[in-house]
């Protein structure tokens, strides 16, 4: 299985994403990667790689690069050259199996839908990620793709969510959750209660409105949100996480015995800090678009690209765009 | 000083209004409490209220209540005699200093604009919560208030929370940070696209965008979004705080080695805990409306409850309406 690999994508591009190349091939000698970018800048990365990881990355000549403050829909198009709009290309063509890119999210959409385009029947591509949540992995979706949404989008990601999810973990009928500022039915604006309406008329597994808190909680299998929110939640999240490793550090700075209370807790809160480490579901499957497109966090280092690659691979294996299609036919 | 309290409202009432009413009073020696509700079911609960306190609570009898899923509007319109109503009624006729509720959000918003009003050239009211921050304390509004917002909305929250931080806090000019799905300038919809605007060219000092992990990292003094936006991260906060307290309990459960290490801990947890502890802060102000009305968390215990008369005195002292009134002239 060929994977096109955007090498100019990212905050750490193209070092991490070389370097994520190699050590996902190291883990699995069936994959192949091929990395878009420029060649001068991509081949001083691989020069560590095993002669037979080596053999399974090829580069693929692209001579413009996408930037993270480009203007999404202009520059897929401007720029025929890019990284980017070629690893999208090579979906289209059936070259690879599918792209993974850590650069900008609005172009990787924007790419989605102008290059590979869309599954027949979906309006709207959204993007999905799991969450690990306290009673179980909850996938939330849109994490960014389609900002505002009407209730049809929601009501399609509901769809596509329910199905990948079901893919993935194996549950028949997950449940889905309507993201809402409440959970009382009352709740949210027109497009929600449009989209309200539809899942509960549907032969989906609706569990109906749930509200900032459920979404840690984990009371769904599936959340649904238009990008916006989905996008605010998750960089809240992380910037909790950020926020409370920063006052644990100053909070021990200099004291002996908080010191070795941290020691004596390691082993737990290794464990404990395992569940929100986010590198090893690195990636995002772009619902909705007719192709296999992963969009990776843009301060992805190697390990989350390889996490991405892991994500590629597995929804290649499942064959979550033709789970998708055959659902609307 | 007259506080108005909705002895009817929240998941703990009316229990945890008369003993929040009896905590603050102790607290405070000038402050006096109005409890508004079913006489029969308030009076039980102050009989242990030492008689200095208790001569400054006084009972004002409501024999409707509004529920938590009760229509905003209609029941502040229909429901006449409900404890929330007549404790509004007492802000307008001023024969209250402030009110305060812990009940139907929706209803205290409706009220607010309702029965006290709003104050000439706000549109919509916007409900204020500090948040403890990693860089500072924060404010962020709305959390609730105004579900979706126009560019003008948005705009007047600004206006509004930059006057109120100046109060709370003694900083001349507050950072003003307008919340989207990123910090770029191309970010948000076309609201926040207007907003922006008409921030950049006003006498705020505007920061520009921020974006979800920029709130608990606090970037800015005052973070203004959409009423559905501050709900969605208020709630997913509360939900992260009790999910990592469940998750630690639950790894602790049986092992003596980490106990140990979080005995050890202990002086540190509980400083680094009492940073995101919302009880002292138990109240958030509506501004916007032309008089001082609170909004406490729906299950806030006595603490909370006492929280939300401390902050409202303390709105009272800052005499917070007749600044947002004044900056408007």
């Amino acid at each position: 299985m060929l994977f096109a690999l955007d090498a100019m994508g990212g905050d750490f591009a193209p070092e991490a994403p070389c370097r994520g190349a190699i050590l996902a091939c190291n883990e699995n000698p069936d994959l192949t990667v091929a990395l878009i970018g420029i060649r001068d800048q991509i081949e001083p990365h691989l020069e560590k790689a095993p002669s037979d990881v080596r053999k399974r990355i090829s580069i693929v000549e692209a001579s413009e690069v996408i930037g993270m403050g480009d203007n999404p829909a202009a520059s897929i198009r401007g720029k025929k050259n890019s990284s980017l709009r070629i690893a999208m290309e090579m979906v289209r063509s059936q070259e690879a199996v599918g792209c993974i890119s850590a650069g900008n999210t609005g172009a990787i959409v924007a790419g989605g839908v102008l290059v590979v385009g869309r599954i027949k029947g979906i309006d709207r591509p959204g993007l999905a990620v799991p969450i690990p949540a306290l009673e179980r992995t909850s996938l939330l979706l849109d994490v960014g793709a389609t900002v505002r949404c009407k209730a049809i989008n929601l009501y399609q990601f509901a769809r596509m969510g329910s199905i990948y999810m079901r893919a993935l973990s194996g549950i028949e009928k997950p449940t889905v959750g309507l993201f809402a500022n409440g959970s009382e039915d009352i709740k949210g604006d027109e497009d929600i209660k449009g989209a309200r309406e539809m899942l509960t008329e549907s032969d989906l597994n609706f569990h109906g409105l749930v509200e900032g808190k459920d979404v840690p909680l984990g009371r769904t299998d599936v959340v649904v949100c238009d990008g916006f929110t989905g996008n605010a939640l998750i960089k809240f999240g992380e910037g909790i996480g950020v926020v409370v490793q920063t006052i644990i550090k100053e909070e021990l700075e200099g004291r002996i015995i908080p010191k070795i209370g941290v020691a004596l807790m390691m082993p737990s809160l290794k464990k404990i800090w395992a569940r929100f480490e986010h590198e090893k579901n690195g990636g995002s499957p772009l619902l909705g678009v007719d192709g296999l497109v992963i969009k990776a966090h843009g301060n992805s280092k190697e390990n989350a690209i390889a996490g991405a690659l892991h994500v590629a691979r597995n929804f290649a294996q499942l064959k979550g765009t033709d789970l998708i299609r055959a659902s609307l036919d």
